[in-house]
């Protein structure tokens, strides 16, 4: 196992950070990495807001669902899905942009993923910690109001980043049986393998939390994804140049 | 610039291969690098299907757009955005899952994609280069029956890997200071550096052409967003589960 490798898998979500500062030279060569990721037909469709305004942060974390690590860490920053450049680039050579498509939706938002997961990689690679930020969709709305974000732009997550104060353990992901699949969605097996699934996930919250925690991964699935969650999107989307056509 | 970084910023797009299978060990290895990646509230909501049926290659192959690498490469994944097991979930536990809105269309699409991600820096780790196939959402009805893919699951791209038999160019990026922004999305002075990339571009395909191509980007663009991309995706999208709500 190489060190890129040992980095990837060893991969956990820091949400506690030591005071001290992101080096530029560190913070430069984490969006270098993010820019080598791999584009749509070049289209390069995302911005990275990089969060320094103490308000603004404090602002967010509000948004947010008061994520305090947003204030607290020593780097925060945005990843917006951008065609803005794009129409900009029409108008130039006299042309109009097809706007408002699912299809240039899914680009823009892949494109603004691909890099995000280099930057975090690269962050890492570099001794730094951090966690993606999905709460900045809870109010979308006044997140672009507060950032300046124009239409044909969208904040899809934030993302904190700093020197690790914190050491959690490694989250047991589903079994690689069930989620990499050969020559076809075959479903065979999978409910047994969900149930085998969920009892190694309970004995290993109960050992984390000492017995107070005993939750299985179908049951918390059950009771995340039977809520509606941020049904504002398509509103805010649609208002936002992304009318989903 | 340490060895993950210096992977991370020489990424290309390899459409070439050697002959030589990929070890199967290096297969878990970028599996089990996918698997680590963040996931949005820990909904691990994706699927890689391994396509290995020759028949069926030389039919996404052709789906594709005739993208002849799809046939050629050792191993080609299909990458899927997956709610799938969060209903079984949800029906496990007596729930019913809140289907078909945006906000979790943008969070198995992320999840995917930052998975997908991984396993692209995992293989480039290892020796192996690729290229990501959006060309599967050219025709994603018939790629879902060809490889029974069901509802609430959308294939959002493809990857082709192996060993390289083939070394471009890095391909110059947009200027780091039109896509990174401070504080807030302020586009002063963004004309000029659009500009200046133009211009670097086009001596960069100039000379990698000998002269046969002077693309600019700004004129790619105009050409490419002002042309409908994929207006099918909405409608498939609809009767896959993803309703846009």
């Amino acid at each position: 196992m190489n060190e890129t490798i040992k980095l990837l898998t060893s991969h956990r979500s820091i949400r506690k950070y030591r005071e001290k500062a992101i080096e530029e030279e560190k913070v430069s060569l984490i969006i270098e990495a993010a820019q080598s990721a791999s584009t749509s037909s070049f289209i390069q469709a995302y911005t990275i807001l990089r969060i320094e305004d103490r308000e603004k942060r404090n602002k967010i974390a509000e948004l947010a669902g008061n994520q305090i690590y947003i204030q607290e860490c020593p780097l925060f920053l945005v990843f917006c899905a951008d065609l803005n450049r794009h129409k900009m680039a029409c108008e130039m050579h006299g042309t109009e942009m097809a706007e408002g498509y699912t299809e240039s939706f899914i680009t823009a938002t892949v494109d603004a993923a691909l890099a995000a997961q280099n930057a975090m990689i690269a962050a890492e690679s570099v001794g730094l910690g951090g966690v993606y930020i999905g709460g900045i969709r809870n109010n979308p709305e006044e997140i672009c109001r507060l950032l300046n974000i124009p239409v044909n732009v969208y904040p899809v997550f934030g993302m904190c980043l700093g020197y690790p104060d914190d050491n959690p353990d490694k989250k047991l992901r589903l079994p690689a049986d069930i989620v990499f699949k050969k020559d076809e969605y075959a479903t065979e097996g999978d409910l047994e393998r969900l149930g085998k699934y969920d009892a190694e996930l309970k004995d290993y919250y109960l050992d984390r939390t000492k017995g107070m925690r005993a939750d299985t991964w179908t049951d918390m699935m059950a009771r995340h994804m039977s809520t509606v969650q941020r049904p504002h999107m398509k509103g805010f989307l649609e208002k936002h140049g992304f009318k989903m056509k």
